[in-house]
């Protein structure tokens, strides 16, 4: 049932089914990317001093959660896979930081469709929702959540309503 | 059964209970912000490009959601009342953008504590779940989240144990 998407034109909630998945490419975060974003929006000291990050819970520098989450919405960007007219986040169920995230750790994303809802009271769109997993360069799951996006459907297109609409 | 956090000194996971709320000081997105923010991390035209924002579903520039959460982090930050010894992040359930966040909105964080866990295995740690509104300068809610933290217990103290663990 899965079928990994490599093509990335314009696309619209009709382009997927449950169980496509698809690979970004990848990112190294240094040290500086993360004391940066840190300053920014989550100005802890974990995520700022060395010495202070030695005593906290990780014993060395870690990346915002927060970074994480919003360099994995940069990949899937990069990506091409979200390209859609009209596509908007709607919101996240179930985001966990699962592993912490050090400097020069090198992440990708991995995602998969969970469902393709049509809107019965609005043809025009349909809601999808993708279980995405943010790994770093060993495979350890850094990051999952499940990400519901509000898409439109191509219009007068119905050839794939037949595909699977949930796993 | 509330009881509005004012003082903000290091704090344990026996320094809140269930229906404690707090509010944090504001800030005031510019449209460059927005910009800044999307280069990096959601390099989405709607974004970025005023001319595509507006045949967007918005009709108008507006912040990546995942700089609404980022801000939304800074403010509780700079609140100081997460301030604490190994206060960790583990995870966020029903996250929800509710409404767009424009250029010159002025956001703030309202927050209640929905429940405080003890935990049974290590008695020097428990969890805490808070709900997090962010809302703009008209009062409405822009983000809503369930905040899932863990936190260390104060050593050898249980004298607000007696206090309400849920809502």
């Amino acid at each position: 049932m899965s079928n990994r998407v490599t093509q990335h034109a314009d696309r619209y909630l009709d382009d997927f089914a449950a169980g496509d998945s698809f690979q970004t490419g990848s990112h190294t975060l240094t040290e500086a990317e993360i004391a940066d974003f840190a300053r920014r929006f989550d100005p802890q000291p974990w995520h700022l001093d060395r010495d202070a990050a030695a005593r906290g819970p990780f014993k060395a520098i870690t990346a915002s959660g927060w970074h994480t989450t919003a360099l994995t919405m940069r990949l899937l960007v990069d990506s091409g896979v979200m390209r859609a007219t009209g596509i908007l986040g709607t919101g996240i169920d179930e985001l966990r930081w699962r592993a912490p995230v050090f400097p020069n750790d090198t992440l990708h994303v991995e995602a998969t469709v969970v469902s393709v809802e049509r809107s019965a009271e609005r043809p025009d769109r349909g809601r999808l929702r993708v279980r995405v997993e943010t790994k770093n360069q060993r495979g350890e799951v850094v990051l999952s959540m499940i990400a519901i996006l509000s898409m439109k459907r191509r219009a007068g297109q119905s050839h794939r309503d037949q595909r699977p609409n949930t796993v």
